[in-house]
């Protein structure tokens, strides 16, 4: 069994035609038997969302004559799900890989973040799983130094798993010589929203969400530290969000309830 | 500026009109002003997504003669936004509540839920929040034996605050005496996935997501163990994602890259 070609399992948000995706999954060839579940079009800040009140649409496309591709009216999480349930019939895959996705998606993103939702998914399917993500958001980014980290990390996962309940969130710089890879916990930074309000030809408002990115975490273990220095970021993530640390101080509240 | 009445911003992921946002906002109204920003329809299962590629639409609605209310096109983390940001002009309302769901957000569900990812954005807006969610996902759920409990834990919080980076995960039995509130950690509990195949009247395929839901944590600590056993839960959750465990066992492997 052991000397079978591992079963990867790869997904996005950004569409099946992403040229992240393209990159993720010729990597991925090299180190096993490739299987892509992926959004028929683009699902960026699709956080966590499922499926519930619309019909899923599943299609084998045909892309690359040697990899088993299908795309999904679904979200990233969805692909997933679809991917283990009815593509691989209940087949766990060895690893799931998410991305490369076109944008960062350190500190605060991996909330808002649909490649590591997905990533999440298989985690919470007891599936080794990663995301990575490219700090180049555009169509065009060129993501060969991303490449040799992305068959490195992989390749340590397939032959060491994770522990329990982890999974990785992996960040790349946009630089032409990666320093090396830091392991990192996760910024404490957020955004700024404002709102870009503007009126429609009918004369209503309506607005575009934007935001300005606040960085006040001094900390030189942060993965925004190890990006803005150079360096590709690694975040073990969990799916457990229980604040285990605050349980005590709760059981400290006298919650009196008449009745 | 203690004595002045506190702005409670109160969301959820059913939509404006459900009678679960209708018992919260009415149990707001007796500890403080209320301003309410909900889905102009239902958002479930709508994880931590946010509206990045179309444009929001935000209406003020007029239902009750003392109470703030607009709808919005966007998502449940997108009512928190736009309720800080240009309801509310950035001023920080002192609590924000979600719900009451129509439906459990026990165990892995804080991941999907557009209710807790209201609450969640709430918090990385360093706003006290706190997610309810009642065992009746039914329009006609009647939610009168939790609003004491509702009302107890929001003036707790509205009196002690939280611990930094901390917000709550509140889910109510569906029984007539609720036995009490118990402090517990999600449980480790997940759904196995079943998709439903169909031929639609043109004989493609379609799916719908459906699930059951496998729990085999016996910790009596759980929130699941306390809703099953008549108590109402309380989950400490935090948004820092970081599996901080992991990180010195990460920091053994020796990741090379030839470049």
């Amino acid at each position: 069994m052991k000397n079978e070609r591992p079963t990867i399992l790869v997904v996005n948000d950004d569409g099946i035609d992403a040229p992240g995706i393209q990159t993720l999954l010729h990597a991925m060839k090299e180190l096993g038997n490739v299987v892509v579940v992926a959004p028929d079009g683009p699902q960026s800040g699709m956080g966590h969302a499922i499926t519930i009140s619309r019909p899923l649409r599943l299609d084998r496309v045909h892309i690359y004559p040697d990899v088993e591709m299908y795309k999904t009216s679904g979200t990233p999480a969805d692909c997933v799900k679809l991917a283990v349930n009815k593509v691989l019939q209940g087949k766990k895959p060895d690893l799931c890989v998410s991305g490369i996705n076109h944008g960062l998606n350190h500190s605060i993103n991996v909330i808002y973040s649909g490649t590591m939702s997905a990533a999440v998914e298989g985690a919470i399917e007891s599936i080794p799983s990663i995301g990575f993500s490219y700090d180049d958001f555009t169509y065009d980014a060129d993501f060969r130094s991303c490449v040799p980290y992305v068959k490195a990390i992989a390749k340590q996962v397939l032959e060491h798993g994770l522990p329990q309940g982890t999974l990785l969130n992996v960040n790349f710089p946009k630089t032409n010589k990666i320093k090396g890879l830091k392991i990192c916990r996760q910024a404490n930074a957020k955004y700024a929203e404002e709102f870009d309000e503007r009126l429609d030809p009918h004369k209503r408002n309506y607005y575009w969400l934007t935001g300005v990115f606040q960085h006040n975490d001094k900390g030189e273990d942060t993965d925004v530290w190890a990006l803005e220095n150079g360096y590709a970021s690694l975040v073990p993530v969990q799916f457990d969000l229980t604040a285990h640390h605050a349980i005590p101080y709760l059981n400290t509240w006298n919650i009196n309830v008449e009745s």
